[in-house]
């Protein structure tokens, strides 16, 4: 599973518009989806492919600027009608949120089609989407080296065979704390772990929201923290920001031992944090990676113990 | 603040009966209180000197068990009348519970008072109880060098002046997410942690259970993760266990500076997770030295980079 040379991450997903509901305003019509998340993130590390669909309402402004960020948009379908739409309330603490409205417009008949130029890609994210057209995905793929799912309880409860399909062709599961105790019935983490990568998985990684995530493989547990913010603005796509980055800097070293990847869910998680200090994806938009290394030597200081 | 040798650790709380309605089962009459769970966690490291109030119905041979593990009960006074009592019922996941009934009993009129042979006491744990007694203990000390103090919603809400009082003269405060809310009017912790440490204590520690903990100080802010349990039994105790795990390590080692504290949260850490592997006391009263020495290495494995 190892090479030497920085790699393409194939993104597949959603794109979005969301309506937010936020302690800070009311921000509608803000770009977003999972796979645009994802591809934000990832592309601080490495190129990315993304393929998703939108509506003839999304503007080309934004995938001018995916572009800017060295995002092959080759894979983005155009389709007549409008783009994916969610809406969402959040709790004034932010820790939960009530969807108002999933509209899925154009993304309901989504059936991914890769370029012939994404077939040789070797590091794969598939974001949330039906389990059957996840595996659509790794079909028209040629060689995958490393693939992540991430998935969501929907799935988990209408889709479980093709979802167990899906969990037999992955390296590693990203899901949160909820999702785990649903998909493997147990309350207890480290028994849903056991049982999650029984189903196939060779790494499992949890996330636990603003208490950061584990990772759990055949090395063990790695435990991984949140950067305690001081203002929090949109939690939004945190999770897809994480696996994206996760993805980039897994797809930029070449590697992805246990090792490799404990270090990099560091680089996940710091770059899943300035996710929420902006609505949608403005803060990742100015990202820069200075400012995500000067912070995840920050981070890495919260586990200093020498 | 610096000594070289192990010192005592004097410990003030609550000594009670708890009825505990789990979902492994009822138990009633199951020893507890703040006092005990302190005392039994410090005594792993150091002695420990317990100041607090049991009525007529206290077993003489839990008292002697408590002495059999080095603990001096010299300071438990033997009041007429009944022993504290608490009962509560923890939800099926034990994330929650709910209290069915306190009866202060004899704690009702309980006032710390020395025997002569605590007044040299350097490493002082002031339980949850009232702040005013909190500091008629610390009156009572002729030179303490670290003091640590927990404090609850109740005394917050209803005896803020006085908690105000005790949080000029602790080093450590150590209270969980909730009361680090509560006591600074900010949901966000690390600016609730910037109030509370401007309130005095050089320290602050913040449980948040399962997810583990945050220590706060001049040097930064330090993640200490729980231990993954695949088996949880009873979380009654467990914040006083980690709190009188910390203070007995940092007494054993005769050392409070910011990197023992790390490594010493890490003990504590360790043992609060035996503490939740038992109803009550049972586990914490068989637990070996060897053991929490070998799950601290798999914990610190939870942190490892390199």
């Amino acid at each position: 599973m190892n090479t030497q040379s920085k790699q393409d991450v194939l993104i597949v997903g959603s794109m979005a518009f969301d309506d937010l509901t936020l302690p800070s305003g009311v921000f509608p019509d803000v770009v977003g989806g999972s796979a645009t998340y994802c591809a934000m993130a990832a592309s601080l590390f490495a190129p990315a492919r993304l393929v998703a669909v939108v509506g003839s309402d999304f503007p080309s402004r934004v995938l001018e600027e995916l572009r800017a960020r060295g995002i092959d948009t080759r894979g983005i379908e155009h389709a007549d009608g409008k783009t994916f739409r969610w809406a969402g309330r959040y709790a004034d603490n932010l820790a939960s949120r009530e969807t108002l409205k999933t509209e899925l417009n154009v993304f309901a008949d989504f059936r991914p089609k890769l370029p012939p130029e994404y077939r040789d890609s070797t590091f794969i994210l598939l974001g949330n989407i039906q389990p059957e057209l996840q595996l659509e995905v790794l079909e028209q793929v040629r060689a995958p080296q490393f693939v992540a799912a991430d998935t969501m309880n929907f799935w988990i409860d209408s889709e479980r065979p093709a979802l167990e399909r899906v969990l037999k062709r992955i390296n590693a599961l990203v899901i949160n704390d909820e999702e785990l105790r649903q998909l493997s019935g147990e309350h207890n983490i480290r028994r849903g772990a056991e049982r999650v990568l029984g189903l196939g998985p060779e790494r499992l990684i949890v996330k636990r929201g603003e208490y950061g995530a584990m990772l759990f493989d055949a090395e063990g547990i790695f435990f991984v923290p949140a950067f305690p913010l001081e203002d929090e603005q949109d939690p939004t796509g945190a999770g897809d920001t994480f696996a994206g980055a996760l993805m980039g800097r897994l797809a930029e070293l070449g590697r992805v031992d246990a090792l490799t990847t404990r270090q990099a869910l560091l680089s996940a998680s710091t770059v899943a944090s300035f996710c929420v200090e902006g609505v949608g994806t403005t803060r990742l938009g100015s990202l820069k990676l200075g400012e995500v290394k000067q912070r995840l030597g920050e981070l890495r200081g919260l586990l200093h113990l020498e």
